[in-house]
């Protein structure tokens, strides 16, 4: 039995940009609790990027609500067109994958997906099932439904297209083929980012046509990424990925600026209502106190509270009290015959903070190696036997244990 | 063996607006005189509008010069494209016709065609023996190569965005699968109308990313209709039809206005050098004369001369001697028993010049109707018995037999 309409609805508009269109949503709520019968919620997702972030989770959390209220979410694998290339609001396009390729992507999806989602209640679906029998009549027959004005609607199109850089006919295939998925799923709700607002809707004259009701388009707020100006995105490398190692998330989220805390907390972050509240207010007074209650909370949904300790003291003691880290490795190397001393150009290389000695000596010109907490600056430095604490900019530290030249 | 290159060359400029290009057209040449191969020659018909005009036998006449010259000729029946509906260059889409529909049309065209091109070496293609077996991967592939901004590129497109007017998704898809069949046949020169030019020229992109040296696009001029006007269409009826009856084809030949005389002599006419000039230097003195020669021409080389003479004369009986044609029909009719004579409108209805009194009175009124070759507009007009020439427009006359009311 299905929770009451209103209470669904105060659960699944939280957090939405917007539902396309809403009085559609109420409308197929109230059907499905008056059959019994569970909407189809659907999201697409890319296998040529498949490592998963909080920007991700942002629709998962979304799309676990729709579980928790009872309803069938497919997750959608994109795998037909990125065999093809999904340009989808890239002004480049895509690398194609190999279907090996993808299947090797398929595996690293599940695991990330059920931290998140439950996996019991969660269909996956691939879209090569139906887009690779499709002939060229089905596509002109599902072409002829559209026109090239109302392609060129799409923001990024009419963008690129009034500044003369090129479109290839095949993008403009692609949203109609998203479309096409929600026919073949017969989807009542498809969620999306903002930035898949035109192809979401798009889908609904397909349906239509089809003889369907058309499902309703839920848009998703986009998190922008840690360096608080892009979208969050492997590509640009400003990701929270869902399965990095706690310390690793850690200190992403805490490199992120001060402007993008009010994002992260009411997006990414576990707090609701009252902490919420709480969290935003401490965020103007103390912002780096708020990012590591963020940078806790976050590796404790994704791993779990031991994890977010350990990662807080472990970035408290490098960051905070300026200390080596614990588990720092420590490097046996011996002093040259001749001058019984040893240069740090090659000790970088040696101890692997460097991979040439050129790469040692730009470290060193940019102040970027210390020996002892110490700047050193000095491309020429000779270190004489002992035991030194080198560390390369804030968070790469070698304990090196110099011997002398000669011994045993 | 084929003929010297700058020979075939001569031939083939003849008549062409323009050859792109033109030097690779010599290179085909010189290497299929070399290898003696003949070359792959390309033209689509559309199976839609299965009746040939002269304005076809413009560039059928083109094929046949290939013909004699000794290079293969493909008539490519666009019978695919048809089944989806080939809006090119229409600002309303096609009608979608059914497989039984086009089965039925190409039968007339064998007939047709064969007025001109040699049956022997005319090779009849279907393009949806590769058409239909594409999958989406395919078309994907395709328009992959093809830019949104390019497709614009086409006048009518250009013109229809540029007016708002609406440009369906599958319209953009027709020029890219033309192209596909120059591929699948590997043809070295195309035909089309200037009209055709973009689509012609898009194929050679698709030909060489698939391995193939692109086609020679041999672009035609188009003829103007009846009406001096429009191109000459089926759908405007301005045509002359390659299998229409003599007297249709001599009087609409002779129905066209002055101006079109050059095109018509040019374009559609045997004439030739000393014959040409003489035609088109009597076509500005006396441009009647002119035309009674073009229509006959036209007559002698779609039928023979019997049916030229035949035409001319009974064309020369009705508009110029004014005479009542030999074979009119006799109709029979009585008088009214009250008054003796017979209303005017009951004549023109019972003898089949009007189909209702009301298409009489309006006949009358228009001035169209002649008793022995006076003009009548009194609707009112009844005939004695005796016999009389009616005559509706210029073309049509019955014999009126009216005998005496009562008589046996």
């Amino acid at each position: 039995m299905f929770a009451p309409v209103d209470e669904q609805l105060e659960v699944l508009r939280r957090g939405t940009v917007e539902i396309v269109p809403e009085d559609e949503l109420t409308a197929k709520l109230e059907r499905s609790r008056q059959a019994d019968r569970p909407l189809v919620v659907k999201q697409g997702f890319d296998p040529t990027r498949p490592d998963l972030h909080i920007g991700h989770a942002v629709s998962l959390y979304k799309l676990r609500d729709f579980q928790r209220l009872g309803h069938r979410v497919v997750f959608l694998i994109g795998d037909f067109t990125a065999r093809v290339g999904d340009p989808s609001g890239q002004s480049e396009m895509r690398p194609v994958l190999t279907e090996e390729e993808i299947a090797a992507n398929l595996l690293t999806y599940k695991e990330q997906v059920e931290r998140i989602l439950d996996p019991k209640l969660t269909e996956v679906r691939r879209n090569s099932e139906w887009l690779a029998p499709l002939n060229l009549a089905d596509v002109l027959g599902i072409t002829s439904l559209y026109t090239v004005a109302r392609m060129l609607e799409r923001d990024d199109f009419a963008q690129r297209h009034a500044d003369g850089s090129p479109i290839s006919m095949a993008e403009f295939m692609y949203p109609m083929m998203q479309g096409y998925d929600s026919v073949a799923l017969e989807s009542d709700v498809e969620l999306g980012g903002t930035d898949q607002r035109f192809n979401l809707l798009l889908a609904r004259t397909l349906q239509e046509r089809s003889g369907q009701e058309p499902q309703v388009c839920m848009i998703m707020p986009l998190l922008r990424g840690t360096d608080g100006d892009r979208k969050m995105s492997k590509s640009y490398d400003n990701y929270v990925g869902l399965t990095m190692e706690p310390d690793e998330m850690f200190g992403r989220t805490m490199s992120i600026p001060d402007e993008l805390l009010e994002e992260w907390l009411s997006l990414a972050s576990s707090a609701r209502d009252a902490e919420l509240n709480k969290q935003l207010r401490q965020a103007g007074e103390n912002p780096l106190e708020t990012k590591r209650w963020l940078a806790e909370d976050l590796v404790r949904r994704y791993h779990d509270d031991a994890a977010a300790d350990r990662a807080r003291d472990a970035f408290d003691r490098v960051h905070r009290e300026r200390e080596v880290p614990e588990d720092v490795t420590t490097c046996v190397l011996r002093a040259d015959d001749d001058t019984g001393t040893l240069w740090i150009g090659y000790v970088l290389t040696r101890s692997d903070l460097a991979s040439s000695t050129s790469e040692a000596a730009r470290l060193l010109a940019q102040g970027a190696v210390r020996v002892d907490r110490r700047p050193v600056t000095d491309g020429d430095l000779q270190l004489a036997p002992g035991t030194y604490i080198i560390q390369k900019g804030k968070r790469a530290f070698v304990r090196l244990d110099l011997r002398s030249a000669g011994g045993s």
